[in-house]
């Protein structure tokens, strides 16, 4: 019997996760899932991987308007972008979510989807996290990654289910997660099909279509997997709505909230610039949901640590 | 050697089929399509079952505002509702889209997910076809489900890509195709997570989300899949641009094209009240998309047939 989990210290954690397996597994038992309705969705920032100091696809948005200065002379006098170009982030984003928007639109819109994945391609090929230098893709926690796994060996069928756009992940989730581009739910934009030149194109539009966080994500699960998960990981209130829906079903479930406790080997925070963790961790005894303490019960965080 | 697709007459329609999956599974052949990029889209109404003379969701919906009649008084003297109550559809339609739009509102919203999910059941376990008095779950093309299942053998993943609601679809997909509720993608309505009693629940809002139809079908297909199918199945404009962004991929791709010729064991149109076949089956033959004859290329069309 090999550990399924070595990241994973024994603890109450690791326990719940493997009894959990073990209930919804078992043929004949009270607590059996069938495999078509084993359904489990994952919060990706924070969750999957590191989302500090900000997201991810905040710093490729910062960096891709710096990258398309050159043909917007207007932006080194026009905010948010400014700001951005000066370096000066908490400036930029002085002007909340509609300054946010902006910028996103500036960045994720107005080529074709085609286009768009080569660009974040491009972009993580090369772009490090700044504290530990790495690529972001080597910012993903090893116990969840083994955790993806464990599930997927006792046929879950895994979703990401995050706030972040939809279209940012999928180039690279199916190589890095081993989840694919259609499980992979997300905030979208609106798009456009078109015939360019003879050939059909899909256009990005600087319209938003859907955001997938807090009550969104319940709604978004329904969208598009249509059926309720009986599994759950998040890591701040974002994902307190998604955890309500999947623990309010018939039967076994398990809700699982990330916790960022270690300063030394990743970031100490409950609250952060970019979310909160609060209500969810209020609710979480009463629901039963399982606090993984990332400091104590994870003996590696990321891979790359000797 | 037992042959996958008995429904089909031998001829070219089903030819076409059998080389171009031999084509895509032939290992080290030029024209190999690993398993995870072999996404096939599939049309519903008209493609997979009968939508003639009107979809199956219209009747439905007919029948949904006759039962929510009790509750709305006023309907007996407010359009398109009085026309409806009255049985003359084509006064109730003669309102346009935006008549349409109410109806479907007017039985699609208000009320929770599952319990949507639960009206939809009940009336297919009673409603039947007018023509010939069977459920309308079996008014399905014996020759699609064997394809269906033929290309599933193949490692094929299968999608519903659909003009009609996703939720009206969901609940029966599986059963009856074997496609399962989080490979639907239809038109839909916004909805709204909340708590209810202290219970989670996902309301339906009278608000249009997305309409899955025309150059809606290939963004809906970037948008819930994320990747190029490489085979699509289709009966009308409705899905020519389904058709063109699945031909224009790189590699070996299938267009097919259904096209209603028999009156006898079904009905023969080009077009119907509901929609028209005549853009795309004219970029057929350019394109190399297959044109199934159902009266010579299928030996059956419903599984009921003696």
């Amino acid at each position: 019997m090999t550990d399924p989990l070595p990241a994973w210290n024994d603890g109450a954690a690791k326990q719940a996760i493997l009894d959990f397996v073990a209930q919804v597994t078992t043929a004949h038992s009270l607590t059996f899932v069938p495999p078509t309705d084993r359904i489990a969705v994952f919060d990706n920032d924070g969750t999957l991987w590191c989302e500090y100091p900000m997201y991810v696809q905040a710093f490729f948005v910062f960096d891709r308007i710096k990258a398309l200065a050159p043909q917007h002379p207007e932006w080194h006098t026009q905010e948010p972008f400014a700001s951005v170009l000066k370096g000066d982030l908490e400036a930029a984003l002085a002007g909340g979510e509609h300054a946010l928007v902006e910028l996103v639109m500036a960045t994720h819109a107005g080529m074709t989807t085609d286009e768009f994945t080569a660009i974040v391609t491009d972009w993580l090929a090369t772009a490090t996290h700044p504290t530990t230098q790495r690529p972001f893709t080597e910012m993903v926690y090893q116990p969840m990654v083994e955790l993806l796994d464990y599930l997927r060996s006792h046929d879950f069928k895994i979703f990401i289910v995050s706030g972040g756009g939809i279209e940012f992940m999928r180039p690279w989730t199916e190589q890095v997660y081993g989840v694919p581009p259609e499980q992979v739910i997300g905030s979208s934009i609106k798009t456009k099909f078109e015939i360019r030149d003879g050939q059909p194109v899909i256009v990005r539009l600087p319209e938003l279509l859907f955001l997938d966080d807090k009550e969104g994500k319940p709604a978004a699960i329904q969208h598009y997997i249509g059926r309720r998960p009986i599994a759950a990981f998040g890591n701040s209130d974002g994902d307190l709505q998604m955890l309500q829906w999947t623990s309010a079903g018939v039967g076994a479930s398990l809700g699982l909230i990330v916790r960022h406790t270690d300063g030394d080997r990743e970031f100490a925070y409950d609250k952060s610039a970019m979310c909160s963790l609060d209500v969810a961790l209020a609710e979480a005894s009463q629901r039963g949901w399982v606090v993984v303490d990332m400091k104590n019960d994870w003996t590696r965080i990321f891979a790359f640590e000797s």
